[in-house]
């Protein structure tokens, strides 16, 4: 007997409660009991996004949103700033030229957020720049970003902010209004606990406005369309049914619980973690602004090969992580705190990496990083 | 107590062995559990497309796939050939037009299909057309379209063929490869018999040609980088898992089944439900080419409100049924009779439209539609 358990920046695991939503028989979507559902779970995806704007709800995983953002507000030639901290800021450039926008490309090095005075240097000589495209948090390598400082530029140069906030929204404080981001976009497979299937966007008055002018193709994604249905507490074309009704009420465990207090506790989890990591003599790949929604951690050099980790703690123990990316790929594994995630999916997390990295010939003085996590607990408040 | 049935063209009823998947613990996409599952779902869509070409998976519903084949395939200014008979038929033509396309629309009387003469006169008028897009079962008339025609003028005049299935294949017999069709489209929430969330796409070596030629921009719907993650048994985004998960099951019910078994099934119970409409004295719309998959009625002129019916039907009694769409509204009702269905759902719904008939003053003698149904049943053969 071994049990499984998920530590992933998406998906994150599925609360009961919710996962017994998923076996109830069908509900038709052109009918007012959908619609009675549909209007509740308009509300809820305000309180999220922390918005008075409609947030629409798309068939599609996080990556149809990105290109749902790009196609609506855009057009070809358009010059946009994009931070590319890692695969998903690489991923907005990559949108962005398929559209045939001119993206201006600030690459970063994996780990580091942004630092706003470059931001601004590129901003400056590149006036004709209709916006800026990036990350909350950058999962490929557990970056938090400096979203109030880029929502300050873009203000003050009257640059549209377009964020990704797919590993943000409802992992950490991002009221998307007070901040003034123009664009704001996530997916069911994160702090939202349902499966992948959906995404979410919502536009500012301004970007909008922006959608008017737009004169990129689109259909399916075709967000004037969207939010005419919505209107009638609908989508314009079917809807994926299923994930809307475990939505409603992952919605209403986040209601509950009370937003700051999911922020609060993905905070606890996020620095125990990265307590644990040190207390292991490892080092985060993120030292100066990680994410809450996710550890990256250097693989150490007395490990050669560094896929072996994740690949121990799932088929050995039964603990999937995630590796690294890309140019990461054997040099990182990713731990994941936020979703449906508790103090002891922690002391999980970090005893399965005691014994892996133990296996894997890294020397471990067993309880160390289990001993740090126990101590951030026992130190915090909540 | 209620009990509540659904006879929707879509979505149909979760078959019970289906709908418990959906309670198991999310499983991560990119393990080789899920690779391992995914190369099963590969094996049983060639089988249930009736094709050798790889049937790429979207997170996205059917609207989402027929986007892909036009954004994937054509260019700016290419012309097409659309066969409106009915709101999907247009739809065609609107994402045609919405990327820049030149459709050539044959609108259709709603309730017939397509003459084979009339399509040859209009390909001859248009010897630059590229392709032919049409549905072979469309949906809102309830007409089925002669594909092996439509095949055999567009072979002829070297045309493509893009064909929405949504309610065609896994319906009737619509063998890909043998028909000649270019590309095929299906969703999940129809034969299926899964949620909705998920669509499919295959494309023939000729398709495929195409989309290296097409400079209509795309992203999320780029079926060449879908087609690299597919022989990886990955996706290029992430997958909508929990559908994945239930779609191996019902692919593993089509074949065991077997699909000439599942077409003659749903010919029957399309048979059954014509007989009692007929009986009831009732008219149906697409009297020379009915689709097996869902029967629309005409509104009996005794019926002042035709939206009554389906009301009735729903918030009396409990059955779910589809009124009519845009210019049909109110003036037919659609019963379903396909994916996870048997004799007893046409029983339900044929009883349950006697007692509406009845209550909303159309003279009905009691047993005569349900009658026609048994007597359909007990011929058979099956």
């Amino acid at each position: 007997m071994k049990k499984t358990y998920l530590l992933t920046p998406g998906p994150t695991p599925l609360p009961e409660n919710i996962i017994s939503i998923f076996a109830r028989p069908i509900l038709h979507h052109r009918t007012p009991q959908f619609q009675a559902l549909f209007e509740g779970v308009k509300t809820g995806l305000k309180y999220l996004f922390q918005t008075k704007q409609d947030v629409i709800v798309l068939a599609s995983t996080g990556t149809g949103a990105m290109d749902a953002a790009v196609s609506n507000l855009f057009s070809k030639g358009d010059k946009v700033i994009t931070i590319n901290g890692g695969k998903f800021g690489e991923r907005w450039t990559k949108i962005s030229k398929n559209y045939g926008l001119n993206p201006i490309e600030i690459k970063l090095v994996p780990g580091n957020a942004i630092e706003p005075n470059q931001l601004e240097t590129t901003v400056r000589s590149n006036t004709d720049t209709k916006a800026i495209l990036f990350q909350a948090s950058e999962t490929s390598t557990g970056v938090k970003m400096p979203t109030p400082e880029i929502c300050k530029i873009a203000k003050e140069y009257n640059l549209l902010t377009i964020c990704d906030a797919i590993t943000a929204c409802g992992v950490f404080d991002l009221p998307m209004d007070a901040f003034g981001l123009d664009v704001m976009i996530t997916g069911s497979q994160k702090a939202l606990m349902i499966p992948p299937g959906l995404s979410f966007i919502a536009l500012s008055d301004k970007a909008w406005a922006m959608r008017e002018r737009s004169e990129l193709p689109k259909f399916y994604f075709d967000l004037d369309k969207e939010r005419k249905a919505l209107s009638k507490n609908q989508t314009a074309w079917t809807p994926a049914i299923s994930l809307i009704q475990g939505l409603e009420e992952s919605l209403k465990m986040i209601k509950e619980e009370g937003l700051q207090n999911v922020f609060a506790r993905h905070d606890l989890l996020a620095r125990a973690t990265r307590n644990a990591i040190q207390a292991l003599g490892l080092e985060i790949l993120a030292s100066k602004s990680p994410s809450p929604a996710v550890t990256a951690v250097k693989v150490p050099p007395q490990i050669k090969d560094g896929k072996a980790i994740p690949k121990t703690m799932r088929d050995k123990y039964g603990v999937t992580i995630a590796g690294g990316q890309d140019e990461l790929e054997g040099k990182i594994f990713r731990l994941s705190h936020f979703g449906y995630c508790d103090r002891f999916d922690i002391t999980t997390g970090i005893s399965c990496l005691e014994l892996t990295l133990n296996d894997l010939g890294y020397p471990v003085e067993f309880g160390k990083g289990v001993g740090a996590v126990l101590k951030t607990f026992a130190n915090a408040k909540l």
